[in-house]
């Protein structure tokens, strides 16, 4: 019992300690970007005089509700993730990883119920095949390693070397290779694409950066000349093509992902398992768990 | 190695199937609301002469995009969910938890590399503090059970009482009752907060309906009568009065609801950890997990 007071002290310690970095880190740029944004109201409020303040405060307001109902559609016609099959299905692969990027979310009382009972059953489903493919792939290891350590006759070795060189792949093929693929097709930074990657396979998705409905095609970010460029001041209209539903994703893209999605959770599931090993170990049990790997 | 293939046929089936059904529920209303939203922009375009057609969708593509960015703070004040030391708490604790909401994201690249460490080091010692609270859970519940078992001469028949009675309260406390709270404090309605509720504590997190951050306060949803309200045409303007920086939460709620969400998420764990296992368990051996409980 004073055990767990004191885990929950240092819970609370680290809550707070990441509070405060991401308060410090977050509020300044925060500020300024509302300072930007100020400016530009009442730069556009020059150019057009017939809106007046608070009109243009209510439309502004008005804009965001409608978006964030999901209501906005622009040009007449619908982005690649929206609710067609494909939009769907990538929202149902979202709902039972538990990501929940939350660019679509259902709206009807219908389909929210559905899905509830969906995620009830989705989710341990979801789990079961994770743990199998971890399984599988730690399997995969184990067996890689008894057979170079018969070869070598040096056990110990053969799994130090199999077992790092596992880490290594993993973080290549899962972490460190796909914001290549993310930064040539979504137009992203590397860092960028690193940060989705992580925050994706982690299961937060936060939903500021999802895949198959993003702006720029083009390198370093140029606004695309398919729409039709305004002149209107502040940097509010300098906004990048965003849902450019005449960009083309390749076919095999989306499909890559999601495989991606499962073996790399698969994969993080089991590097978070080993730190929360190491975690609830005690001491001396830990080089226990690195032989277990 | 065919039991695998089969998993992820049914795993492939039952997300195709999902798919399907979010599908036939939502593209209705998508279309209807996307239809709303162009006859909307007619109606602003017929009033606001000052705009054309490009004009208005190039404001508004620029007021989503800023606040993707997280730049748009209505009337210079700033909402309780932003970035001071309250919004980077929850903002914390909603990624350590992965449940992510995304309604606040780092926007620097110095807080996204942090972030990520954050969680690398956030995400398992959130799973430690589960585990041990949902295993004090458990623990209470075995002990009620013998107790009430060692007084009645007939263990089995307590096993089910209490199992059944912790499962039920469990049931009333985390899912049932909290939306409740949330209907008063949040105007939201009764479906609304159970949907928030299990979205929360599975982890999903949308972000669609986060607390702290909320509508009317008044019941019923009407508009508040705090804000200006501008006669202009279309339900898009007849927006809820979002973002309103004047209402008053409690000061006991969000810790209260940070409490739900800590003991919320070990309780559906366990539950989730129950409906895992009888999905891997070989038949036969399921009453064996029953009373495991
Ligand atoms: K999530
Ligand atoms: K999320």
């Amino acid at each position: 019992m004073p055990g767990t007071l004191l885990l929950l002290l240092a819970y609370l310690t680290y809550l707070v300690l990441g509070a405060g970095v991401f308060w410090l880190l977050e509020s300044p740029a925060a500020h300024d970007s509302s300072e930007r944004f100020q400016h530009d109201k009442w730069a556009l409020l020059r150019n057009f005089t017939c809106l007046d303040g608070p009109a243009l405060d209510s439309l502004i307001r008005g804009i965001i509700q409608a978006y964030q109902n999901g209501d906005i559609v622009l040009d007449n016609t619908t982005s690649m993730g929206r609710w067609e099959f494909v939009g769907s299905f990538f929202f149902s692969v979202s709902t039972i990883t538990t990501i929940g990027y939350g660019n679509l979310s259902p709206r009807t009382m219908g389909s929210r119920l559905f899905c509830i009972l969906f995620a009830l059953v989705g989710i341990p489903l979801n789990l079961v095949v994770l743990n199998r493919l971890g399984h599988l792939m730690q399997q995969g290891v184990h067996s890689c390693a008894r057979v170079l350590g018969g070869t070598w006759k040096d056990p110990a070795k053969a799994r130090w070397l199999v077992g790092s060189s596992a880490l290594l792949s993993g973080l290549l093929l899962f972490l460190l290779l796909p914001p290549l693929l993310f930064s040539h097709v979504e137009g992203w930074s590397y860092v960028e694409g690193f940060y989705f990657s992580f925050i994706t396979l982690s299961t937060v998705g936060f939903g500021d950066y999802v895949i198959g409905e993003n702006p720029r095609r083009e390198a370093g970010g140029a606004p695309s000349t398919h729409l039709p460029v305004v002149r209107v001041p502040g940097h509010l209209l300098r906004a990048r093509p965003w849902m450019n539903p005449s960009r083309n994703y390749p076919l095999w893209y989306k499909n890559t992902v999601s495989l991606w999605i499962l073996f790399g959770m698969a994969w993080l599931a089991l590097i978070i398992k080993l730190i929360l090993s190491l975690l609830e170990a005690p001491r001396g049990s830990q080089s226990a768990i690195w032989r277990d790997l």
